[in-house]
């Protein structure tokens, strides 16, 4: 497979005397452009012989499209991988996975492969592109998707996610509900949305039922096992220590109820305990875990449906989409001793 | 990237006037196959362009490996994913991830996909391809491995697999050396290959320990933590209860640790139990697990590798390799009441 070089963004941008990002505007059909400027870069574009997202298959072998974590952990990366393979192969489109080895903004080796091997788009879960990567991407009319970000997409880039601040609300007023008035949250690192946005559905919870906010018992970290036993053993270890712990995972949940089994303490008779994500793991822990189920499943299969939308050049109906999620109450709560 | 249609083993065959099988054998080299046939075949070969397993790479685009497993379940899917990708994407080799929906053949659109993005080779976990596949595989010069395969891999193909039989008896040994003699297993598929051979480990050493086989002890189903607690519940419903169950996965033990909690037996004072895999979870489980582990990194590490040397037509050292088991001893065993 060989073809001529081609017209890039930043090639139109020096021939059209314009920023790059002006050149990308132009291109993703943004207002916020002079009408001057713009057909300056119109012009440039039909000169370069660069081609707009395209109607038809970029790729000549079979459709693919990838699928790029920034860290591939458990069952939580299980659920989208399954929903992706699964949604991409109803269609024909064979999947391409890889993780970014806990970093969240892709090197440029991964991209180089990602635009050699032209795919039909590229999910990026908690994980993002940087102005000029999306640049790349879109000089090759291959459209990206990102599935529960960890900060904000930048304009016009469709995300799929799921109501976390409504997901934390209602974790805490459920424990609220039974009677539990010194409740600590774990939850994720500070500067990932997701996390930050869970804490404040917690505290507005709080507030709602006159409850102070307490930021001793507020911690953050990371999503994983340890992280949630290493704060719940803390946690429990204070003189005033809390009645209920809203986890962030449920792999955190699991180190929480580790740290209360080796104190001694009984869940839920001495510490109510709620677990987000529902994994299926969830259902079989004992005690079996409340936990706020997270629909990771309908959001992958939603964003590769967005990218498959995205890939035949059509729009889909939204851009951003975030999909419910649902408290669902089983063993580890209980009124407070 | 158009191609003119290249000859298949199929065509040979014709060309020839043989048996598929039989050019199959002497593109393998093997030598059960008469001098003047085998000429034939050689001749056939030639005459139609056939490329014999080239040494040069096949594939215009960048590099890429097909994983596809019989299923795609939980953290034991997950190891070998990681492991793969890891040891592909280091030689700069994409991974293309697919699964057969619980099938352990492939159907023939999977592998018209496969023939058509052309990847370096592939990696079949718990699923084995026919022999028209593999001749199909073969005549592209896309090689294959079998990770834990389900059944006897046809002769030439290479697979990496782990000590099942030790490890039965590794396990089961543990347990009589605690003073049990009421001991039950509950395993895979009875027609898939690792868990007939840890059944066999287990009857060895109860044999071994003058125990007498109790057929009523021995469970077979699949790997899922529903079988484990449904088995399990039988188990431990009888009146000559055993006092120990060797489950076949950690999963399995998870359910049995389920059927005990249900019924009111604690683990390990009333109920010793053995997982197998050794996952992630093992560890964090209450009681912590004691199981069997399986090199699932190494697993996938070694296949990944021996099929980057076929890919380059080398041999690897070895075609078939069982990485080595190993007992952990965690909290889920004890002796006997």
């Amino acid at each position: 497979m060989t073809e001529q070089p081609r017209a890039t963004i930043a090639s139109i941008a020096a021939e059209a005397g314009v920023s790059v990002p002006t050149v990308s505007k132009v291109l993703n059909g943004r207002s916020d452009v002079a009408a001057a400027t713009r057909a300056r870069v119109e012009q440039a574009v039909s000169r370069t012989g660069y081609r707009r997202r395209s109607r038809g298959p970029v790729h000549a072998g079979p459709p693919m499209i990838d699928l790029v974590f920034h860290e591939i952990t458990n069952e939580w990366s299980m659920e989208i991988i399954k929903a992706v393979e699964e949604t991409a192969g109803a269609t024909g489109a064979g999947m391409v996975l890889s993780e970014l080895g806990g970093r969240h903004r892709p090197a440029q080796d991964w991209l180089d492969n990602v635009l050699a091997r032209r795919p039909l788009g590229v999910i990026l879960v908690l994980a993002r592109l940087t102005d000029a990567q999306h640049d790349q991407l879109e000089s090759r009319q291959i459209p990206s998707v990102v599935v529960d970000t960890d900060g904000e997409p930048r304009p016009g880039v469709p995300a799929v996610g799921s109501t976390n601040w409504d997901g934390g609300l209602a974790a805490t007023k459920h424990l609220i509900d039974l009677g539990h008035r010194r409740i600590a949250v774990i939850s994720g690192q500070p500067d990932v949305l997701c996390s930050r946005a869970r804490v404040d559905g917690y505290r507005s919870a709080l507030e709602r039922a006159d409850i102070a906010y307490d930021p001793a018992l507020v911690r953050w970290g990371d999503f994983y096992i340890w992280r949630g036993e290493a704060h719940a053993r803390d946690l429990l270890s204070r003189e005033d220590r809390p009645t209920a712990i809203f986890a962030g995972s449920d792999m955190q949940a699991v180190g929480v109820l580790r740290a209360a089994r080796d104190l001694g303490l009984r869940v839920p008779e001495d510490l109510s305990v709620v677990g987000y994500d529902d994994l299926p793991i969830a259902s079989w822990y004992s005690p079996r875990l409340t936990t706020v189920h997270q629909p990771l499943r309908q959001m992958a299969a939603t964003a590769t449906q967005m990218l498959l939308t995205l890939s035949r050049g059509e729009q889909p109906p939204a851009l951003r989409v975030d999909l419910a999620t649902e408290l669902v109450v089983r063993e580890s709560t209980a009124p407070p001793p």
